[in-house]
């Protein structure tokens, strides 16, 4: 396949006696005037530019679309990934192909591929399935959240370990004294597994008995909630705890509904925290759901498009992590002040 | 552009003894075996296949992709709707291009050009601005519950109408005497304007006297609220109204915290329906926020994609309307039985 002194669409636009663009239009079959698109052709005729040409040029050229792949749009917090997502690649020109996977690995995989057939300019892709082996290295990637055996492909997450000891580190300067852990995971490995990690330091730390209710999500995690409420309850009805970090917002809301409901006061009695910064509406002013430790969603949307933009693949770090705030949703106490 | 006689990629295919997709992959610089390439470039250059054919053929080509132009991600409404038209299009073997257009209307008309441009095979289009002269009438498009001067394109809505009224109906079933609705709208005509004509039809209906509040959705609309509700206090401190229909859920959800604040019970004192069905947390099984005239999402969306890949034109309803349902989120009573 010599390149070599084949003809270019510029030699046919100087042939034609017309721009580059109208050269590029009426290869891609976009509409120029007749005359235009005649003198075009006539050129093409004449100089011999060559199929080989077109091909290549609709190899290398660029589609400007991302493929977005990610579980759901029912889940707020993906949702708002998404949102902040299509921002930051509009603002690099780029367009948004939403892959929503939840559930359908051949999906996934068909948006991977969509990649190597060059009709993807990247992957932003948080997904439960090892796609590292679908994965052509030369395709930028970026994963958000999870962990994969390729472990080339580079990944983009919240700081998970030092929020969940921040956490804990809130729960006991607002008073707590026996801070549990609630955590219902997914099978899959990722970053978010560091939430445990970070509650066992912070235990060490200020010499805590880590106390918590650890499994994998299931359908009645409703009433393992129940029973480990039960389990801590003295023979004057109070609780043997007095803070509650939850692995996430959706969790730490149902637990504090159990809690009240068995007629504890939130925060009065205990003190709940969360993950994740999930709004009521959605909207990035409304009110959180618990007071909870705030992914940086606009920040980790934008670190990840510039991830897969950056043009020195070298400079590329395998692992990001931005730090995670907390934010009174009103199941804290305020601290009192002087 | 006279079509006769032209070679086809179907004759390139049988001078070259290769399959029809060997041409195509070749046409479109997807890799194929060297020895197919050379045969399928030597026919190509002996039956003097052209470029038009090529464009022709790129121009007719379906991308499989769809605009989906939404406001924004945030707004759980219009995410799960996204969430359900991505799974419809899927469906049909289309791929989601996903545009959020809040506040800016030139992204709009940059994704209804691509449509022009052969680049996307539809638009479904939930927008504020009046895209309705930028589109070119051979383009399928749909419109979700907005209004466009250009009335030749199909809109999908909920029933808004016989929801309001029916959301009347129901708080007259369960007790109410004096139902009033709370709205604000935004400055753009569309469908969900139905709800309030749905209001004041239930009040003739029902010899109802109507009382409303009805603004131009601002952001003091809490004082509003509040405004509202003072001038509803009679003298011993009650309310003269015992039931509120909210143009949203959101709305309903801000008014009936308002209440409560006050000091009135929800659903004890006053009942409230709003309209949506918004769940926390966006799952479909989860929580509504206030009781209410629930959209039907999974259909609406199926409806609009049907709509966009429907090949006779001319079987198209210029306007589709779906059914709500009322849906208890604890904001109004239960009906006794027996």
């Amino acid at each position: 396949m010599a390149k070599t002194n084949a003809p270019t669409m510029k030699d046919v636009a100087k042939e034609a006696g017309v721009s580059l663009g109208t050269v590029s239009k009426v290869i891609n079959g976009i509409t120029v005037r007749e005359e235009y698109k005649k003198k075009v052709e006539a050129a093409i005729a004449s100089l011999h530019y060559e199929i080989n040409t077109y091909a290549r040029g609709l190899k290398t050229k660029k589609t400007g679309l991302v493929a977005v792949i990610i579980p759901n749009m029912l889940n707020p917090f993906f949702a708002a990934l998404t949102d902040y997502i299509e921002d930051a690649l509009y603002k690099k020109g780029l367009k948004t192909m939403l892959c929503c996977s939840d559930g359908i690995p051949e999906k996934e995989i068909a948006y991977l591929n969509l990649a190597t057939q060059n009709k993807v300019n990247g992957i932003v892709a948080l997904t439960y399935s090892d796609i590292g082996n679908f994965i052509n290295p030369d395709i930028p990637i970026v994963v958000f959240d999870r962990f994969f055996e390729n472990r080339n492909i580079p990944r983009v997450a919240s700081d998970n370990y030092n929020g969940s000891m921040m956490a804990i580190e809130k729960l006991l300067e607002l008073g707590c004294r026996h801070p549990v852990y609630i955590r219902f995971h997914s099978i899959f490995p990722g970053e978010s597994d560091k939430r445990k990690d970070g509650y066992l330091a912070a235990c060490k730390k200020y010499h805590i008995t880590p106390d918590f209710l650890d499994m994998e999500d299931c359908d009645n995690f409703i009433d393992m909630m129940k029973q480990f409420i039960d389990k801590h309850k003295k023979s004057d009805g109070s609780l043997s705890f007095d803070g509650v970090f939850c692995h996430t917002d959706y969790h730490g809301y149902i637990f504090k509904k159990l809690l009240q409901k068995e007629g504890y006061r939130v925060p009065e009695d205990v003190q709940l925290i969360g993950f994740d910064g999930i709004r009521k509406f959605g909207g990035s002013k409304e009110d959180l759901f618990v007071s909870s430790m705030c992914q940086p969603l606009p920040q980790l949307a934008a670190k990840c498009v510039e991830i897969i933009t950056t043009e020195d693949r070298s400079m590329i770090p395998s692992l990001t992590l931005l730090p995670v705030t907390f934010e009174d949703g009103g199941t804290t106490r305020s601290l009192k002040k002087g």
